[in-house]
């Protein structure tokens, strides 16, 4: 076998590596190498964790949680209030305040949170959808469940000023949680007081 | 399905990229998230580069260049001289060495160069089989092939400490390289020079 025919799967591999968000070309040979001389089953398993991801789970079409079919269980379900999204960073948040039982509205998860200095823009987030779905005029309040972080207050600023126009109340989880915390990690009377005590904003 | 069953994938992914350099807690979620809004083929493709990398080469156990066996081709070659070591940060920098026909010795691949800022330890590159194969006795001449850059000088410097002590001439590839440059890039002629005019250090 040829020098080029060997180098040719490390290279494929550093250009897979590149497209990947906040990963350059120099970090792209460093993974790279790392792979190269790891062990061969840890190496593996990152490329069955990239299959199982896209084999076992998919976005739900209409709010971007998991899902195992087009509709998440929380969309498909004719009980839930659909003129309420509760919109959060990612769908572990979703789990955390579905376990209160007080939502009652379905959600809109936004895969993250805007942090201009790490290269994540608004375009980056699912915010054009939950756009789409206020203006489709089913929708009758917003409920901003973002982390009471610096990134999160700014994603929660950046959608409010896009549905301002729309007539349609935006509310935000009351601050019971510590700012600087986690939802995900919050207790379940800290997330309640929250859910109960959320404000027009 | 349940909630959890479902985030279970996705969090796996994390854990797994987490344990790649340079990667940490934030950019693993995010790239999770990407790979899974990501189409199915683009994300597909970088589990297959990951496993071809793993099945079709491996690193020479002598001097960590690309193999498809346990040495690689050069190493394996009786006719090449075994008492001098090129010393090359990567793969492709030593086929652009190869390609000019001038190196009779062999090579000792580092894999990267040591680059603090980006955490890049001399322990995480191949320093260490390197002094090994120069404390085994047979080498004459270990020559300096890193690229001519601050982090290719820095570990240049590097090596030469370890190697003061071992009575073994180490030289280095003359600046016939326009600093800032790149080895893999450099046209043949600029090559035969910066070889023909290696130095002692």
């Amino acid at each position: 076998m040829s020098d080029t025919q060997l180098t040719g799967p490390l290279q494929r591999l550093m250009d897979e590596l590149k497209k990947l968000p906040g990963v350059g070309a120099r970090s792209a040979e460093r993974i790279a190498f790392h792979l190269l001389k790891a062990n061969r089953d840890d190496a593996l398993a990152l490329a069955r964790s990239v299959t199982a991801v896209k084999d076992e789970i998919r976005p739900c079409s209409r709010c971007y949680n998991i899902a195992d079919q087009e509709l998440c269980h929380i969309c498909r379900d004719g009980r839930r209030d659909q003129g309420q999204i509760i919109v959060v960073e990612q769908p572990k948040d979703l789990l955390s305040l579905e376990a209160t039982g007080l939502v009652a509205g379905v959600y809109h998860v936004l895969m993250g949170h805007i942090a201009p200095l790490d290269g994540v823009e608004p375009s980056d987030l699912t915010i054009d959808a939950l756009v789409k779905r206020v203006k489709s005029g089913e929708v009758r309040e917003v409920v901003l469940a973002t982390n009471p972080t610096v990134e999160g207050d700014a994603t929660a600023l950046h959608i409010t000023s896009l549905l301002a126009d729309m007539n349609v109340p935006v509310t935000r989880l009351a601050r019971g949680i510590a700012p600087g915390s986690q939802i995900e990690f919050a207790n379940r009377s800290m997330l309640e007081e929250a859910f109960r005590g959320r404000r027009g904003v």
